[in-house]
């Protein structure tokens, strides 16, 4: 399949090697900044496009992964476009592509930093079309991808991607605050990481729920007294500390 | 060594079950419940004790796996030893331990259950003791383990078992809450698991400050917005979003 990528982000460039490797041929990589774009497209073997005027119009996938405030005008920009439009934004309705004859969402439910690899066999991939027949095309391209398929409409992916900034952005804040709190005792971070591991791993196979561990749930009132006393000079650290066990004693009472 | 375990709970149980098979004899285990002291007993091939008066008084390691406010009391009842008593609490200063002339502290950093097997090789241990001869031997324990061995004093514990539960207890709370958005709309926790793992393996070999994402991080205020709006209803999830956000934005300022 012929592909056009639109982005040069993490998502972008993740998805563009993904779609590489399965076998498609990545033609044009977009991206205003020349630069990035040339970057991504000489790894690809494209070619680097900055005016989107410039679009080739016979792909059969134009992947838009561009910044949520951007959808619209590139979805505009292809609105006479036959191949397929899809964009790869949780929080964006498909509904901004209507324009497009055939469009769709490719969310892929995974954190990408450009300087990971990413195994799409963990990357879940959340699908909707404007037609059954898009959607099955979308599903076999997850699928060579090797990742988990699910078919999410517009409603539902907004709250995935809501969920995914509880345990993924929210997350990765407090393990800068736990972070935080052992520099300034000269203690080494490394310390933390098997605990970091084991948490994420024991959801594997339980509910979060029925894991819980830790001074609030248990309502260890001492603990959480010495914990808030330790914290006294730090008000930002105390409110987290008291809002996340305030919750933890609601969830669990 | 002849070891005596002093609790039956899920440290108790972990910590005996490794000291035993590093080859270490548990010739006792005390717990105030018979059941529970007979059920790690009899898989320990140990006897099951009740009354902390009857605790052999021959033994080489006492180890006191219980609650908290519970250690004072035991090491009252173990004045009169010779052997090594040593507390496992992150939270206790080793100075409750006065009374006993050779004590220290076995701290593992770790979260422990009783359905999950342990791999000492990934339970950090913080140790403090009242001689550098009980530290040398105490040391040597844990390396028997497979475990990292840290040296820790009483102040710099406290602090630990703090950024424990920023980046244990608090996250599982966020993966509940993750999990609770999506089981209101009938979606499945297994899409959020490889962006657990992802984000926990992220910062193993980067530090988290360095790959935080997520719309607070980018002032992505239009995101922000929608979220707080999809989270109406529920007052207890809008605090934790903006406390979490508002944290966020500070420390990336």
């Amino acid at each position: 399949m012929k592909v056009v990528c639109i982005g040069s982000g993490n998502v972008a460039t993740h998805l563009a090697r993904g779609l590489k490797s399965a076998g498609h041929e990545i033609i044009q990589v977009w991206s205003r900044l020349p630069e990035h774009a040339e970057i991504l497209a000489e790894e690809l073997n494209a070619q680097a496009v900055t005016d989107l005027a410039e679009l080739d119009v016979t792909a059969e996938l134009y992947v838009i992964a561009v910044k949520d405030d951007a959808i619209p005008s590139v979805s505009a920009s292809l609105k006479d476009i036959q191949g397929m439009v899809v964009h790869t934004s949780g929080a964006t309705p498909m509904q901004v592509l209507e324009q497009n004859s055939h469009h769709g969402v490719f969310y892929p439910l995974q954190t990408f930093s450009k300087s990971r690899a990413i195994d799409f066999s963990r990357v879940p991939v959340c699908l909707e079309a404007n037609s059954v027949e898009t959607l099955t095309k979308l599903k076999k391209i997850a699928k060579e991808l090797g990742s988990p398929v699910y078919e999410v409409d517009s409603e539902r992916r907004k709250l995935l991607h809501l969920s995914a900034v509880f345990v993924c952005n929210f997350v990765n804040h407090l393990y800068t605050l736990g972070n935080e709190l052992l520099e300034q005792h000269e203690l080494d971070f490394d310390m933390l990481k098997p605990l970091i591991m084991e948490t994420a791993e024991k959801v594997q196979v339980a509910l979060p729920v029925n894991v819980q561990t830790g001074p609030a749930v248990r309502h260890d009132e001492t603990t959480i007294f010495n914990h808030l006393e330790l914290l006294g000079r730090n008000p930002q650290l105390r409110e987290i500390y008291q809002t996340l066990s305030k919750s933890i004693k609601k969830t669990h009472q």
